[in-house]
């Protein structure tokens, strides 16, 4: 292995930002903050790269995510998988000799399509890290959970489901808003909910959540735990197999709640730790693109 | 049969309103304004029907829809599916000797419940007017899409799926809305969206608009449609069986979407004159409470 210099790695998302000074694969520094690509102008791009420097150090800098989007400093081609950390490496966009943008991935299968921007660090990373498998089924839930399949250590296929946007957009607008507004919590209502979304109709059993109300069949304070349980439950029953082993990269309560939804339908469940799965792919980007 | 005085019939909904002055069976005269039961305050009901009486005449009401509900003048139980027009005729609220509500229906089957009300008047009135069989699968597309399967001539089952709400959502929130300004149209990309949506797999296929505009893979132009396919495929592939005739009670715009994705899925769909269904059926209803 090439012998590699401290760096800078920055995971830029689209309202968020961490930047990470690596020091021989540790983080030695890093820094969290709101000024993800929506938030930052196009033309404020090299003061942001410059003001990381002065902080974390003047360094070679690796960025990832949608700062390499249409809303981001450089729209940079998407790489098609099948891909690799080979692939994603040999496709950086240099924007000066020590500054770099990760290209995202993309997927055609008939008439569906798919994109990535950012996440395939942290999957491509965990194989990487030895956190999963070379060959493996991937979760990262969010608004948009992405997941993916694994063959070799390289992204054969992946799917995106925009199951975090719709319960976000069921909360705040519409008929079911009104009885959305409580925490969701993993538990009966999320398992009868993950039931309810194995029938993989979504359209009709959101409707049943007031319909379950109207009736006094349920009550209101359980909605948003069943709601939830019926788009994980939907969008699970959707991309796995029984018995099947997946890999999920979240957040303790997000991740809690697609373990449950995969253990429930017959999978079995996997905790990885997604910051060490992303500091893996992006050392070895740059090891690669030395 | 009894014979049977001049009625006014009102199709009281959430935001509109018809009400209709029906002799021997025919509408003699109709008005139609936005007083639905979402713009009328609970205490303004009285005034509301004397004012209708004033304009139709001074005759036996019977009233229809949401201002039976608990945003309507009073809350009317439900009537348990199966259910015929007897059974609603029997369950009528009455406010005075010649003003009634007709009742809505619920159904339920395990963790799945349903709820309708003023549907119930067309569906089951469909088959009163020789329009349907009375063993038969009956579609009502709207923001609540209503499919219910009547046997003998009542309701035996019934499935709601808001699938013209989750369209209106998307185009006005959240990451597609800026894809869905076009208008829907039937053609090519809506029976691309139809294919898409009987995968059942809704959250994904969503999701896919967005990378299939991002990747050049289709005009914008075009989205709206393929959505509005996705989300009538989706709703559609989980209600009807291959060869299935469906009847569809609808106006000619949205019917004939619906038609499509019925037709393209392997169904039989035809149209229905939901007006002359309603017609008969309150006209039914009247003449069973007389």
């Amino acid at each position: 292995m090439v012998k590699m210099g401290p760096f800078i790695a920055v995971d830029w998302g689209t309202t968020n930002r961490r930047a990470f000074r690596i020091e021989d694969g540790n983080v030695v520094a890093t820094e969290r903050d709101d000024r993800g690509a929506a938030n930052v102008a196009a033309g404020d791009y090299e003061a942001e790269v410059a003001g990381i420097r002065n902080r974390l150090g003047d360094l070679p800098m690796l960025l990832a995510g949608m700062v390499g989007s249409n809303i981001g400093w450089r729209s940079v081609p998407y790489v098609a998988a099948p891909a690799g950390l080979t692939d994603v490496a040999a496709a950086l966009e240099r924007i000066d000799d020590r500054t770099a943008i990760v290209p995202g991935l993309s997927y055609r299968d008939g008439l569906h399509a798919d994109v990535m921007r950012g996440e395939e660090v942290q999957l491509l990373g965990a194989v990487v890290a030895g956190l999963v498998p070379s060959d493996a089924t991937l979760c990262q839930p969010g608004t948009h959970c992405k997941w993916a399949t694994l063959q070799a250590g390289a992204i054969l296929s992946f799917t995106t489901a925009m199951t975090g946007e719709l319960f976000a957009l069921l909360r705040a607008h519409g008929v079911l808003s009104r009885q959305l507004g409580h925490p969701v919590e993993p538990g009966a209502a999320f398992l009868e909910g993950v039931a309810e979304g194995a029938k993989r109709d979504l359209a009709a059993s959101l409707f049943a959540i007031r319909a379950r109300g109207v009736l006094g069949i349920a009550d209101d304070v359980h909605a948003a735990s069943f709601a939830s349980g019926l788009l994980i439950g939907a969008d699970t029953a959707a991309r796995i197999m029984p018995g099947e082993a997946v890999h999920v990269l979240a957040d303790p309560a997000l991740g809690a709640l697609y373990a449950s939804a995969i253990d429930a339908l017959g999978g079995t469940s996997h905790h990885i730790d997604s910051q060490a799965a992303f500091m893996a792919g992006i050392t070895r980007i740059q090891e690669l693109a030395a």
